[in-house]
């Protein structure tokens, strides 16, 4: 990829297809299962306006800010962080607007055109983008139910020496998969061994319906850089996120955040901070865990009645997808535009592979609609399968 | 500097000295003239809460929005910047965080590692690092009290083919100096004969107390990128900037938007539409105008008996800055740990410098203190260079 042209290679990365599909399903008699949103009826509407409030009316956070983020903020996710697992002092953290800013730093902090970076495949497609956009090579990690297969990772880390590895390894987009903690014992020592970052990309993690909590790939070793979110336990209109990264790496993240966009926004960051000191957080994620439980129940219950036989699927214990492979040689986006026409979407699964697509595979995601949506939107994909 | 890994040219950008001096200029009883900060008791602070408050108890601006940005915003700018000359519909625009993010968007589409990049000299130095971290080999444009000279840049231009040419043509960072009407016109016309992008950084433009507006670089031809932004005229904690960019850059600049951050904060553009159709920001920025021009003028007028015989100054029509140059060889680096011991200070000019710094200069700001705290930090600073 050295030598191309920023130009030619921003054409050679599409825009996300989630995207410009969201543009086509949004006619209101469409019942999507195509986006990745949380649901908006559950956002906290008056903490938020009321955090906003008190932040917006402080004098001071109207003005440029340090680049690492909110001081008081920082300190309360170092708090929230280390709660749940991952011992977290303020000053490993950099608060970026949101997690995909994180991604993006690190990438600009570790990879270079023409550099390998390893993934599981399928994976989430802004990842994909964006170290495209860097000009790296993604070399695919085989993976399975429970996430990435440590031995094809040690095969790639050997062949083919990556700059980075990239993981969504609880509750994972596209597939909902979870990595098991004996995986991420031996995928944080494979790391360490090839001296070689992980990513961990935590966006879903505390939603969890069903199951016992694995602790985060970040708690079994020094060569994982963390990325959170409040997109997705708060709301994700704020845009905060943040890097929970070693302290030898800090100086170069700070830098790259600084020429990304200076500082995330004083007032959202201070908005942030109001609301987790004010507002029982875990209450809050406890509520969502229990809606967003029903929906997938739903869903996944609906499952046997809707697709072919044949059709395997992913039993997700949280997040916000099940995972779906039609049997024979289907190309399910070609039955997107019959779904569209029985009015429900979903997301086809080929962009989401890194390498070689399986074009039978797609996506649901049960958060945004109500059960009683997702069993209308069920009849209706089954009658699209059908 | 191709083939330079990430880590070593990070490790080459420095942290922003501006920003690390603020750290140190902090003390309550320093009167700093370092930062470019805006005056924070000019901040409409009832206008923007209201604002905060109405955008976050919409329940849709806490939710994932499209990447070009909020279309009412992108109206209301939009309309904003025809009403200043400059013909703009929304889909000229894209919204970002802070204008420092619509730098970074543009060179992350036009420049590889390896580039030029052609700059005024001395010059605004978050874009120096913007470029530096890019990759780019940074080769400077001679420039006077009318900014870049035309027939430098010519060289320039056949010399070095550079990928882009930034400029502050209007109340430049930090010379405070604003190019000539004719020059923008021979610029614009040597950019479109050599088809290489002009970026137009106009965070100061609205901001003029003396002297006729000139029109800006962008309405004099087909090259030139806009890069806007509230931070000056509205509040910088909000991060709201733009990218006015043609058609034909618009696809690559939002894939590249999508992979920074997805979008800037659904909140914070939200209020900024709220604030800029209920409130006249023509008469805030009139208000802002009245009490910096009794700032800009008590400084100027305090400078004779400030500075030794031999000193050279900018007298900006408008902006945040004034320039000066002490006669011989002094290094105003060692000077400042002096006008700190003084509690005074000042930005040393080497950092603004792409090449060869010239260390006798230095930066003013004339903006963040009362007419009292000028007057008597130009005494400090007399006492300093006594």
């Amino acid at each position: 990829m050295t030598g191309m042209s920023p130009a030619r290679r921003l054409q050679g990365v599409k825009s996300s297809p989630v995207r410009d599909l969201l543009a086509l399903t949004q006619r209101p008699e469409v019942i999507s299962f195509a986006g990745g949103l949380p649901a908006p009826e559950l956002f906290d509407v008056d903490g938020w306006s009321d955090a906003f409030q008190k932040a917006a009316g402080h004098r001071p956070n109207l003005q440029y800010a340090p680049t690492e983020g909110d001081p008081v903020l920082r300190e309360l996710l170092a708090q929230r962080m280390t709660a749940r697992g991952i011992p977290t002092e303020p000053a490993d953290l950099l608060v970026t607007t949101g997690s995909q800013q994180a991604l993006t730093l690190v990438t600009t902090a570790l990879v270079e055109p023409g550099d390998v970076v390893a993934v599981e495949e399928p994976t989430y497609l802004a990842a994909l983008q964006c170290f495209q956009l860097a000009g790296a090579r993604l070399v695919p990690i085989a993976s399975d139910e429970h996430g990435a297969v440590p031995s094809s990772l040690a095969d790639v880390l050997e062949r083919e020496r990556p700059s980075l590895v990239y993981l969504v390894p609880t509750f994972a987009n596209p597939s909902g998969g979870t990595l098991t903690a004996a995986r991420r014992q031996e995928i944080a020592a494979l790391a360490a061994a090839h001296d070689v970052w992980l990513v961990e990309d935590d966006p879903y993690g505390e939603l969890r319906y069903q199951g016992e909590p694995v602790p985060a790939l970040t708690s079994y070793g020094e060569k994982v850089l963390y990325l959170g979110t409040l997109s997705k336990i708060g709301a994700p209109g704020l845009r905060i996120g943040w890097l929970r990264a070693p302290r030898e790496l800090m100086p170069a993240a700070v830098i790259a955040k600084q020429a990304a966009d200076l500082h995330t926004s004083t007032i959202d960051q201070a908005a942030a901070a109001v609301y987790l000191a004010n507002v029982d957080m875990n209450a809050h994620v406890r509520g969502l865990c229990a809606a967003y439980r029903e929906r997938r129940d739903t869903m996944v219950a609906a499952l046997p009645a809707t697709v072919p036989a044949g059709t395997t699927w992913s039993d997700p214990d949280g997040g916000m997808f099940v995972w779906l492979r039609l049997p024979g040689a289907v190309d399910t986006a070609r039955l997107l535009k019959k779904a569209l026409a029985h009015n429900v979407a979903f997301v086809p699964g080929a962009p989401f592979f890194a390498t070689n697509p399986d074009r039978a595979t797609f996506r649901l995601s049960f958060t945004t609609n109500t059960p009683d949506e997702i069993s209308e939107g069920m009849r209706r994909l089954a009658a699209t399968l059908a």
